[in-house]
């Protein structure tokens, strides 16, 4: 969060972009300038391929040095997402999962939105060839997909940034200075938590950790070899729910719970 | 206007790109790939400074040949111009012309709208450094200019490119070949359902029964007195995951299996 102060301003609840396990520096570059041009500065790298820091992308930056120098590195996409309240994951085309989909440009009122309320946002972007895989999309909450031609699909991970971070510059529907804010195209997306917040990733990956560990004990995950697509499956399912952090404590609650039923009606031996 | 029937489908009437005395290779052919992903063929040269044919420009377009392939090179901005009905200058700034200054936003519905009346549209862009001059921005009706960062608002020629051909074709107010339009931004983006169905209350209703019994039992829903709050917010929180007739399924399947934890574990007695 440092950088010129008139660099920093514009930046204001801006989204994170946390690239997955990306490869060329020269990528990475051009997502921070593509960053800088829309005044985003939280970068976040998970396993970048070559190390870091890399000279490439200092090079590719083409002077958005500062949101370089304030790239953090993480082991792990949990690990990237932890502190944010809400996860974009953005992909090329849908995935086999039952999870909303959204344009680039929803996506940008979504941010805005939720930025408004104060809520940590942040966006997925994948590996060059690859893109995301599936694990890494059961921590987004929504997809982001933008339109392109059908036939020539390929947009590369710069390109694919800027276009994130222009629609959520874009003036259509951005918090003004003064705090107050335009009419939106899309606004109230989200959904209304009175007296409570969004629980972090942190917290929900605590949870399912906690049920997962639980399905392991009782059988539940097996065959091992589905276990990967069937952790999948619930961590999506739960994801959907968007839960409060209150909700997070009654499912760990539930959980306990029920790891008890038997016990407690057990008559004493 | 060349190239493969499925390329060529989504850039009916859509804008020429005009690079005004471009410089670097590289620059051209991120052009051309920016206007495949946007279903644009028609790019235009004016005066490339390293001559044409470029090989820079092949690679960098990865694999949009055939944009690259179809571009004319003109000795005049005047000369490229000349069959288009209605012009546009992306340039980074205002400039001291009394000429209608728009969003990117604004140019793409306008284009449309324009196209669909046939007239023929095109974009100017500038040199990489200096951009358009006076006399070339003169040429054109309208003066497009990106919302960007003021501290850092250098965008390339590629990322200009894109982001025009990223307005033109965004499916919001796009008219389709049929005659028929796509769902326009605000439009329900709504839930991917990959073979699956819904849930009906029924089977929800079943699923809430099956977990609140067994935490009556676990002693979860305690005191009495707060058991329809509890509930209820128990309830509220899986309707928001719009379950799908799979996913009470496995939500059914994960309660009994975690019942049954600690009846596993106990050792025999």
């Amino acid at each position: 969060m440092a950088g010129t102060d008139h660099t920093k301003i514009p930046s204001e609840g801006g989204p994170a972009i946390v690239l997955v396990e990306p490869q060329l520096g020269e990528n990475i570059g051009a997502s921070a300038r593509a960053m800088a041009n829309f005044g985003l500065d939280d970068l976040r790298l998970v396993s970048p391929r070559d190390g870091w820091p890399n000279d490439y992308a200092y090079k590719a930056a083409s002077g958005a040095d500062w949101v370089i120098d304030n790239a953090k590195v993480f082991d792990t996409t949990e690990a990237a997402v932890a502190d944010l309240h809400y996860v974009y994951a953005a992909t090329a085309r849908p995935r086999d999962m039952v999870k909303p989909v959204i344009s680039p440009e929803q996506a940008g009122a979504d941010m805005r939105a939720r930025a408004a309320e104060n809520l940590n946002v942040g966006i997925l972007f994948g590996r060059e060839r690859a893109g995301l895989n599936n694990d890494q999309i059961a921590l987004a909450d929504t997809i982001v997909i933008a339109p392109v031609n059908p036939a020539f699909a390929s947009l590369n991970l710069g390109q694919a940034v800027l276009l994130l971070g222009y629609e959520w510059f874009k003036p259509g529907a951005r918090t003004l200075g003064d705090g107050t804010r335009q009419d939106g195209p899309c606004d109230e997306p989200g959904l209304k938590m009175p007296g409570t917040r969004p629980a972090t990733k942190q917290e929900l990956v605590g949870f399912y950790e906690h049920l997962e560990s639980e399905l392991d004990q009782s059988g539940f995950l097996k065959p091992v070899e589905k276990r990967p697509a069937m952790v999948r499956s619930i961590r999506n399912m739960f994801q959907r729910t968007q839960p409060t952090e209150q909700d997070v404590r009654t499912l760990r609650g539930i959980v306990s719970s029920l790891v008890r039923v038997h016990q407690r009606n057990k008559p004493k031996t």
